[in-house]
């Protein structure tokens, strides 16, 4: 087996994964824990990567490069954002941790924070910067669908500026937790219902709080399937974020980064505009960013 | 004390409270129990209601006239709605209960609902008719702010129609369960934040899901104060609404029917808009309403 010279994670708010890398910076071993940072605290840390990546150390110290929530003020430990303008996830002003364990060395990649209007991301960041090793010219818009979306202007390899939308986290509070709730389960979707929501939300985004109702009447006395109330739903919030994001993307060279999933619905709604974009998946860019800020430090030792 | 002659009844999702009146409809006790529509079964309501009245009850049968989500599908007996343009909370197309004590008589009064686009309410018609009672040459709009406040516009005595929003549920599912919860704690309130932020929404409601994360950001990398994020919240709320229902309120007629506290919150809003109102307690209006049902029956059995 070959050896395992470095581990690139992402540790995100409920996950952690790790990537036991080698010499040549191929992929060894893939691993995977659901003990985010969100159900641990600061002391839980160590133990949870050890417990994942134990059978892969050696004498040490193995460099880990962490990114995401772990350096969050409620992580392992907290990383200091970058402040926008700036080149994300520079190795040269990560964290390191003080582990108890003599075999590891850790590092954990700072955030990015942006004064006004006021707004951060952490580990998106890594993911830019995986993008930018692999598409070092391009100049205009990054879309990182998720929980909490971020659109990125991106020139001459630095972030200029950032928003965030909450539209993801709005989607899964409204089909979990409210009156809609029983209205928009299980896997049917209409993609006629949720394109005609984009278009609604888009052209009169002040009607967004009347239209969720309608779902639940519409429920009530018509004929509206979970399917096609659970598309519309979703198509509300993108087509809010969408108008509320207009200057990220009109006339913009645009690429997304996330979930194959959740590209697939931003590029449905994007193609009904007319926008033209790429899309990479999001896990691949947090490995190339990890990779990326890893060969800096290689290159600052040698 | 004074002999109990019928029971006005209020029935909520998470409330029930009687009024039990004599024969001038003066209220001779008020009563409140938590069992409210949405922790019961069918077969739960008569007892629940039983034990609360019980020491009010005689031979019987007594008439109980009662309005709210009990008329539900999951409630007690759903009680059709009535089908806007309507006059409210008519008595002649309540839905009468079997019940198994022979010392009650109760009726529940329909609800109201709107094909296109379409809406529902149940328990709010009541409110109308009792302010309609009240003020029966009205004409214009009544708001009634709540978890899915109502914005409903009156001609002749009747509802003309409709909208409902979801902004209150929005609200407490945004301070109680998403990533803002921890930034919006505590009794404080800044009245600059809320007016600002209604401006902000209104202003511009496609960035409303940017300003949200916004709160969260400004928490982290500012010195945003729990009162000030929660006013903000609420206000990015209500502002998207006044946004989405100001062809109800603009140069209309005005009147807030509420608790006191929704009706100054949204109050304080609609004063910066320069719109005119008088505001009505809520639950004055429910009793008021359901005395003028109580009412056609007396008129109808004479």
């Amino acid at each position: 087996m070959a050896k395992v010279e470095w581990f690139a994670v992402d540790w995100g708010t409920s996950n952690l994964r790790v990537w036991a890398m080698g010499a040549d910076d191929g992929v060894i071993a893939e691993l995977n824990s659901e003990k985010g940072m969100g159900s641990l605290r600061p002391d839980e840390f160590e133990p949870a990567l050890i417990e994942l990546i134990s059978s892969h150390l050696a004498d040490g110290p193995m460099k880990v490069l962490c990114c995401g929530m772990v350096g969050a003020k409620q992580g392992w430990s907290e990383a200091t954002y970058a402040n926008a303008p700036c080149e994300p996830g520079k190795l040269s002003t990560a964290t390191n941790v003080e582990a108890k364990d003599p075999r590891i060395s850790v590092s954990i990649l700072p955030g990015v924070m942006q004064s006004s209007p006021a707004d951060v991301m952490r580990g998106e960041e890594t993911q830019i910067s995986g993008f930018l090793a692999e598409n070092p010219n391009f100049f205009g818009t990054l879309c990182l669908p998720g929980t909490h979306t971020k659109w990125v202007q991106i020139s001459a390899g630095e972030i200029v500026s950032f928003r965030t939308f909450m539209s993801g986290e709005l989607f899964a509070l409204l089909s979990e937790n409210s009156v809609l709730r029983h209205g928009v389960q299980g896997n049917d979707w209409s993609k006629r219902a949720f394109l005609d929501a984009v278009d609604d939300s888009m052209g009169s985004p002040q009607q967004v709080a009347g239209r969720l109702f309608g779902i639940r009447a519409e429920g009530l006395i018509g004929d509206l399937g979970q399917g096609e109330a659970k598309a519309r739903l979703s198509g509300l919030m993108i087509g809010l974020e969408l108008a509320g994001a207009r200057g990220y993307w009109l006339g913009q060279d645009l690429a997304l980064i996330g979930e194959p999933s959740l590209n697939k619905l931003y590029g449905d709604a994007l193609d009904q505009q007319g926008a033209l974009f790429c899309s990479f998946d999001g896990d691949d860019m947090t490995l190339a960013g990890l990779k990326a800020a890893h060969k800096t430090l290689k290159a600052d030792i040698s």
